[in-house]
């Protein structure tokens, strides 16, 4: 059991206004101390991006009145949030990172777009057991109340189990009410693309420009994979890793006349 | 053997008019038919990031007289790059997707930040073989003579033989005379991580702000890891996966109390 109040760092992608934070922020009050920092603006589909022609502004702001956490505002990426906050900001390394819960699937191929999901896997580059959340749902008025107890649920398991060195978890839960959800399945990464459709329209002087508009294909029918799981009521958590490496490719290729 | 020409698809982090494109270009007009999609500006450390949230401009562009290939310039991101090329611009899915020659290192925990490999991945996602290149020096003026005759051999050997399903080729070249370089082994990435430390500055109206500067800090003894054979003086080439699940994992997040 946890001797003493954990240190929590919250962020997400979709920018420290975003309900999907608030709610994290809630949950995570009730484990233990709180620090936030995340973007001033949304950062959807920034993937692993960082600031490094640019400068970054951090400041500390109160987005609700008489909230337990201290909350920065950062003008950069999900991933250069938790690198200030945990290289700049807080005093020791946080017990735990989570980042969302982002309005939206994070399921499958799309965790490599995912600014939320790079946030978590940073942390976990740095040691930092992490999970990123995300939902289903990507309104701005998305219900957030039925994934409350699964997130609590999560933190809490994470704190006292830890993680696998090198491995952070991919969190989505379907869009149900609590009463529907089946329960949480462990699963791999289903194997899926996206086929674009880009729109395109000119500017008022002429000139083309695009629209990225997309089409997500998924070609696994695995009955052990995340988006089976949240087809079927079931919240998802794949274990995500940031060591790349196709081990198993690496004699094909050893094959080759180089 | 190939029996007609490889259409080639050419895209950087560094922005079309880098010369480790320009490298790259030169010699793939030597195997195939060149087709280029890059950025108009740079674009480093911006990993899988996508535009979601603006527009896209794509348009042809010479950028030198009389060259075989056509080229278009984008104001998006890297694997923006290669969605316009593949799902827009391109009349049929090219053979080969070839990324770089990026200026400064992608070996290790850099293939995430990396813009030059997301790109490759992009391509790997679409079941496109494909290669990212960098050369370990970050000035605009680097030599990248030496390395011609390994880009070369790898683009070959990669159109013969293709790449196994969901993998793509991660390359990094020392910085060496072509005399002085050993070989080409294939590696795994090696486990390391940055310890940031921002430079905080103030701006003429007294706001603070932050350069995000880092070191790399390389935890891996072994020899069979990107970062050794570049030290000792071969070229690595990092098999990469996209399918992100932590296998091992899943068994012992399932014994958790979920």
């Amino acid at each position: 059991m946890l001797q003493k109040k954990p240190l929590i760092l919250v962020t997400n992608d979709d920018g420290i206004t975003a309900p999907g934070i608030r709610t994290l922020i809630e949950v995570m009050n009730e484990i233990g101390e709180v620090l936030v920092v995340a973007p001033d603006s949304p950062q959807s589909g920034m993937g692993h991006a960082i600031t490094v022609n640019d400068t970054l502004f951090c400041d500390k702001v109160i987005v609700e009145k008489n909230a337990p956490q201290m909350e920065y505002s950062c003008s950069g990426t999900p991933v250069d949030c938790v690198k200030l906050a945990v290289n700049e900001i807080m005093k020791r390394k946080p017990d735990l990172c989570v980042s969302g819960i982002n309005h939206g699937s994070n399921s499958s191929i799309n965790v490599i777009y995912s600014g939320t999901m790079s946030a978590a896997v940073e942390a976990g580059t740095m040691g930092i057991p992490s999970i990123g959340f995300s939902l289903l749902d990507y309104s701005l008025d998305a219900n957030f109340e039925p994934v409350k107890p699964f997130v609590k649920k999560l933190a809490l398991e994470c704190l006292e189990n830890g993680l696998p060195k090198g491995v952070v978890l991919n969190v989505n839960f379907p869009k149900l009410a609590e009463k529907e959800i089946k329960g949480v399945k462990v699963c791999r990464q289903a194997k899926a693309h996206w086929i674009e459709n880009f729109e395109e329209r000119r500017n008022p002087l002429g000139r083309r420009y695009y629209w990225l508009t997309g089409e997500f294909i998924n070609e696994d029918k695995g009955e052990d994979t995340d988006e089976w799981a949240l087809k079927n009521g079931f919240v998802s958590v794949v274990p995500v890793q940031f060591d790349l490496t196709a081990h198993h490719a690496i004699q094909d290729i050893n094959s080759w006349n180089l």
